[in-house]
């Protein structure tokens, strides 16, 4: 993962012609931004941590599995929002982790806390890195110092009982070295979320990640059975049946805690067989309104697609879906839908064939596979395009919430507005990609000329849709999570009721505060 | 309902003389108990409060709505666990709240905790009445007081959302009331446990109640999208979407919380279309072993029964899961399933063929329909025949667990094998009611010859049976909620951290810990 934009730098994106065409009609935007600093140019903020810090470190995970170094602490620095990339392109001082320790172990995370307890350092847990809200800051809280814990080396796959589909599975195991063991067996998890690439397992489970497959295989809470949890205060090993009626479902305060409660290092999935076949349709609707309900029709029947999304009239008319033809002639009309089935040929054939009856009953006309075959084949390079667009001095983010079917489009509408009056000439497309019986996700992309100052022009912008949000009844995050960025509106989803209980949790486990101080909680 | 047994007095179950031969040849058993006393005869415990307490709660909800009358505290002495009829059939002195207290809204719920904080009464939130963990037991904990809190004045479908599929409904309806207000307009719940009849949408979130639906609509927690709450230090409403990633979801902290946590008001459901058809199929496997695997087949694959079950060999023989015929010829081998599809006619088609082509390729054979509407017919009515087998001189009691797939078989032998011992000559029966992609509930029913001392005789096995259960890394319960009963077990189930985590959020909640003394939280 690059440190100053998404991903592997052999897959960067260089725009079409066809998308600088659309910048300039659409925003005017012709030049090119100033480049960042080459990290050799970066001046991060020198290490806090005393020798006798960095010994008592050292003494638990070895040395080893310690560094200073700015080659390490820079790329903890934060997570990929374009706030994120932005100040990476700064070439003033920069904040980092003071040290970045990678554990081996529960009992080496449990000493390690210890440490850091007993020498008041605050702890980031960090994963794949690619919180785009402010889940991975730097912040110190209280504290002098914090270290960036970086769990890459909980890597295993610790169990797999293939009779009942589950799967014990290390926190740091990207999701495609978590796929790759669990193929050995003929398994798969599933979980397809945009960051899947370089994401990890208990990333995903400490933020509520939500994959393109959801409609198939549902939410990674959906797939979580169990959690191990190292915290400052003793582990949790949580989860002992498919389901429990033995109280409080503690699992659930696990899951979406941001590393502020506890160090997930262990999460135990359902999985499922390799799928033996796949089918592909995708569709178009004459408007979003009637793509909604069509959506809405598939889900309350239960007709089982895989993958269901749906693109609104302007995500469609620059092919945002299709990442190879972004810019190019507009290739379908009105408002593009793919699904995706997956399965043995009986669920395939069964799934595809339900599935279809529902959207040609409410509007829908097939476009037949290839448009939903060059979705999938795109489907994770939409951030590499974000980093080549900031280059050419636009500013590209994306920001999402979930709500009812009945106030969904009321809710599009105060967020779409919200934006562009925020960011006057933006572009704003929408999307839905999770579907729920009772409601379903909405996904903004925002693309607008870079200002003179940029965070400022996105925070604005940022906090006008996140009232907007409110206001109409969302949530404030779907599958983004919270961290520092959406903690202000933390107080309006939960009540205030809500946040006395979960600073008594943090209390009760982690009194001393160490842990990823200044996120999720309020 | 009845003080002192199951139900509705004019549904009463005579034994058949099939049943009582069985006990004869089965148990030995052939007298008749000695019978319980009269309500009338019945001594309870004078009401603890004073003229001030009860001048203080009458001013909250109206003389009309409190009440220290014998007859309405002795419907409210505890839950209808076999136990708790044995102890109402006792003719010493016995407990029951102090007073009864009908509050009529969110506001004079809010004022009564207040009242109760104040003068240290301990509440205990009371639904339908139907635990059989002790969840009602009128204790008092730190106090002299104990009010029962009877929500049923909250019955009210306050919204329904015909788009979404969702309805707010007030957490005193009952299974029937709830349904009757949806079917007014054409929506179904669809959650039918076998207390429907008397039991309240309030209490089914409290305790996370499983229906016999489950394997078509979930467990009654899965269908909450939100849930109010008061508390003695504020109100709660919670949950604003289908799906959410802002952070842990504090619905799983209410949802289990059995009356301890907070005084659950009003429940936000998901509610589906009164199903157009349904079908049946019933089915044997040549055991027990054979016909899980089938079930886990269909589970599996997911080809969508909204019932599945599977009696074993013992339950089949004696016809457990057709009442009517309990006790009489065996009339099928094996181990019995039972299928029952909901929906329009093309679903349940698709379903059923599905369903149908899984269990045929498991080693299942047809019975065709009689067998599976035999069992609808009489679905609710086992509670009725506990009472008479109890006159009978027969201890009748059920208990159930859940685990996954690959441990559910060890785990049935574990239980049967400690209560076995622990009764001897009992008949132990057992059944999978719920199934999941990765395990199965297991549900017990025990009949034995009542001794001299039946509390101490099934309080011994069902210790026992508790033990097995953990040690065999079941859940301590599936549906039937914690109360006093499974209390003992829950730092087994959750660890001594989650049990500290708990009662902090209860500490944070409700500091005076008036709310249901002795349940749950250890």
């Amino acid at each position: 993962m690059k440190w100053d934009a998404w991903g592997d730098p052999a897959l960067a994106k260089e725009l079409s012609a066809d998308i600088k065409g659309l910048l300039a009609a659409a925003l005017g935007v012709t030049g090119d931004a100033a480049p960042g600093p080459d990290a050799s140019e970066v001046v991060l903020r020198p290490s806090a941590l005393t020798p006798d810090d960095l010994a008592a470190l050292a003494a638990v995970v070895g040395e080893a599995h310690l560094s200073t170094a700015d080659a390490d602490r820079l790329p903890r620095a934060g997570g990929k929002s374009t706030p994120d990339l932005l100040r990476r392109r700064s070439r003033d001082p920069q904040d980092a982790p003071d040290a970045v320790v990678l554990p081996g172990s529960e009992d080496e995370i449990t000493a390690l806390l210890a440490v850091c307890t007993e020498r008041r350092i605050a702890v980031v847990p960090f994963g794949g890195g690619t919180s785009v809200v402010g889940g991975l800051d730097p912040e110190r809280g209280a504290f002098a110092a914090v270290v960036s814990l970086d769990l890459r080396r909980l890597d295993q796959l610790l169990d797999l009982d293939e009779t009942s589909g589950e799967a014990l599975l290390g926190a740091g195991l990207t999701g495609p070295a978590a796929e790759a063991l669990l193929a050995e067996h003929g398994f798969e998890l599933g979980h397809y979320p945009q960051s899947f690439r370089f994401a990890t397992i208990g990333g995903f489970a400490a933020t509520r990640s939500s994959g393109q497959n959801s409609a198939g295989h549902g939410r990674f809470d959906d797939m979580v059975r169990g959690l191990r949890v190292v915290t400052p205060t003793g582990r949790l090993d949580l989860g002992r049946a498919p389901a429990s009626a033995a109280g409080p479902d503690l699992r659930e305060l696990f899951l979406g805690s941001e590393g502020t409660l506890g160090v997930i290092t262990a999460v135990r999935v359902r999985v499922h067989p390799v799928p033996a076949v796949k089918a592909y349709e995708a569709w178009t609707f004459p408007d979003f309104t009637t793509g909604a309900a069509a959506l809405r029709a598939v889900e309350q029947q239960g007709t089982g697609p895989t993958v269901i999304r749906l693109s609104d009239e302007a995500e469609t008319m620059i092919n945002l879906a299709m990442t190879e033809k972004i810019g190019g002639e507009a290739a379908i009309s009105g408002c593009l839908a793919v699904t995706v089935f997956e399965g043995t040929a009986e669920q395939v054939a069964a799934r595809h064939q339900l599935t279809r009856a529902a959207l040609l009953a409410a509007g829908g006309t097939s476009l037949g596979e290839a448009p939903a075959r060059a979705w999938e084949h795109g489907r994770f390079n939409a951030p590499y395009l974000r980093d080549s667009l900031l280059d050419a001095g636009a500013l590209c983010e994306t920001l999402e919430t979930a709500a009812g079917w009945r106030d969904l489009h009321a809710l599009r509408f105060a967020v779409t507005t919200a934006l562009t009056e925020a960011l006057p000439g933006s572009l704003v497309l929408c999307h839905i990609s999770h579907v729920y019986p009772t409601g379903a996700s909405l996904y903004f992309t925002v693309v607008a000329a870079l200002g003179e100052e940029p965070l400022q022009q996105w925070g604005a912008a940022k906090r006008a849709a996140c009232d907007a949000i409110v206001r109409s009844g969302g949530t404030i995050t779907h599958h983004h999570a919270v961290g520092t960025d959406h903690r202000p509106w933390m107080a309006d989803e939960i009540g205030d009721l809500g946040v006395r209980i979960l600073r008594a949790v943090k209390a009760e486990i982690d009194p001393a505060g160490i842990l990823n101080p200044g996120k999720l909680i309020p």
